[in-house]
This record gives structure tokens, C-alpha cells and sequence, in this order.
């Protein structure tokens, strides 16, 4: 790829992260507005509107995953693995519109998306192991019932358009059950 | 309205309740199949789909209100609010499709809907000042971080179609946030 067409597609890519982030149902037309180029440069990066939400919906997970691993090397467990949560939970509104979109698009989840979802919490799983034995989360809590917070966590706090002062005592509540019990 | 012209409303309402519950995208043609009536009978009591569904989330609700009252007599009131916590994120699976066809549908909330939402979200705001009082919950989990938790526990337990005894434990985790550090 040329170095122009490599620039417009990270343009499309990142607008196209904006658009759908904010108003599930936008079109491709928004995107080529916001990037600034034409809507046939959109099409030819990207031929339907599904694979251009997949493209946005992977490069999200892919950028958590890449937090998760970069956290992953953090001195303090404890702190890495609750920043991480906390993270993901402030992000998951305009996530969760671009996973909406694709999903009224009538579309099964690609095999990319699927990989770097599967990638994401992966990642995450080493996040809790390494703050269980940090003893900064309890050793009980396995990882699907403290995935299942997370992405409940993100709903609840996407579905109540919470406020941040509300979402963040609301998380001290989730943080306070993972906390091993003194 | 007659006894038989009663029964056959109820009958369309518990069917429409399983059907959508089960499947959001749903006809309301198989609503008057699973309901014994035909389809003239469906519109005769609701004009539109629409009106069904709202009839019946606004009876779901109301029923969860029914029973937080129910439950705010209870001698232990510690019990009562988790039992309906934990009553609410069970059901909530049927419940959020019934909600999902009807955002599909692309209506807003109708009056009565929301009439039997604050009903809800009052009752259970009873249960967790009862609960805090008999020290049961902590005393500073406030109505909307505490309401934040019961959506996102509903939510993420139906996105992520958790098994019962993953469902379990991730309640559990949530518990003992709640409850007071002893």
C-alpha cells in the first residue's frame, strides 16, 4: 500500500471510531466527511460498512489487549489490574455502539474481531492472575465470573448512561467484593 | 371487556411474554399461534406490535415491583434484597429481549412503561435503605451506584449468557461488595 492510501485508510479508521462510537446507526457517508476524503476512498478500503466496523471493532480490542500486555509488566500488580477494569468500563460506551452496529448489521462476529477479542482477554486473565498473587484480588474469584463483571460492569454503566462520579462509585463497590477479605 | 374477550388478552399477553423473551425478532404471528387466537384476535387488543410489546415489558415490571413490596415486609431484610437482586439478573435474560424488540422497534418508552420502571426502581430502593438499616448492606452504597450494579449485573449476565453457577459466583463477588467490612 502507498504511503497516501496507507494515511487515508488510518484517516477513515479513525473516524470511522468516532462516527459509529457516538451514533451506532451513521453511514459510511458521515465517515467520509469527518475523514475527509470521498466516499468512493472509503469503499475502496473498505467495500461494505460491515467490514469497516469490523476493522474499527478489532483495532479497539487490539488496542486493550496491547494496554493489558503493556500493564502486564507493571511493578504493581495490584494497581495494573484495577486500572485496566476501570479502563475498559470508561471506554465501553463507544465500544459497545461499534459491537451494536455490526451486530444490527446482521453480521456473525469476523474471524479477525473473534481473534483479537480472544486476544483482549487473554490478556486480562494474566492482569487477575498477577494480582491474585499479588494478593491485591482474592484467589477465589476465577476468570469467567470476573470477566462476567467486566463486561456487566461496562453494560450497566453504558446502558445508564452513567455519570462518572456514579460509574466510579459503582466500581469501588465491584472493587471492594474482589478485594481479598483482610 | 367480556370474561372471554379477559382470557384471550391474558392468553396473547403470557404468550407474547415467552415468545419475545425468547426470540426479539419475534412476529406477532407467532404469538397468536403459541396463544391458541388468531391473528385478528392479537390486533383486535393491539393495534400495533409495538403496543403489545410495551404491554407486556410494562407487566414484567410491574410484577418486579409487585414482589419488591412483597419482599419489603419481610422480617430479614438483608435476604429480601438479595433475593430480588438475585430474582431480577435471573430474569433479566427475557426481560432485556422484550426491551431490545422494543428499542428495535424504534419507539420510545411509552407512559405506563415508565411508570412501572420508577415503580421498580422505587420498590428496590425501599429494599436497599431496609437492608442497609438492618446492617445488611453497607450503609454508604448509595440508590444509583447500587441500581448501576443490579443493570450491569443483568446486562452482563445476558450478554455474556453466563451459566447459572458462573452467574452465582459473579453475584457473589458483587455481595460481598455490598455488604459491610466487618
Amino acid at each position: 500500500m502507498r504511503a497516501d492510501a496507507r494515511d487515508n485508510r488510518a484517516r477513515i479508521m479513525t473516524a470511522a471510531d468516532e462516527v459509529f462510537g457516538r451514533t451506532p446507526g451513521a453511514s459510511t457517508d458521515d465517515v467520509a466527511r469527518l475523514a475527509g476524503v470521498g466516499i468512493a476512498t472509503v469503499f475502496r478500503h473498505f467495500p461494505t460498512k460491515t467490514e469497516l466496523l469490523e476493522a474499527v471493532l478489532t483495532l479497539r480490542l487490539e488496542r486493550l489487549r496491547d494496554r493489558a500486555l503493556e500493564l502486564a509488566d507493571s511493578d504493581d500488580p495490584g494497581t495494573a489490574f484495577y486500572a485496566f477494569f476501570t479502563q475498559v468500563v470508561s471506554e465501553s460506551a463507544s465500544k459497545l455502539a461499534i459491537a451494536e452496529a455490526l451486530a444490527a448489521a446482521g453480521t456473525a462476529i469476523g474471524a479477525d474481531t473473534q481473534k483479537a477479542g480472544q486476544g483482549m482477554r487473554e490478556a486480562f486473565d494474566g492482569l487477575l492472575t498477577r494480582a491474585q498473587r499479588a494478593g491485591a484480588v482474592r484467589a477465589d474469584a476465577q476468570f469467567p465470573e470476573t470477566y462476567a463483571l467486566l463486561i456487566g460492569a461496562s453494560r450497566g454503566a453504558t446502558a445508564a448512561a452513567l455519570e462518572p462520579h456514579v460509574r466510579d462509585r459503582m466500581l469501588a463497590l465491584i472493587y471492594d467484593g474482589l478485594k481479598p477479605r483482610s
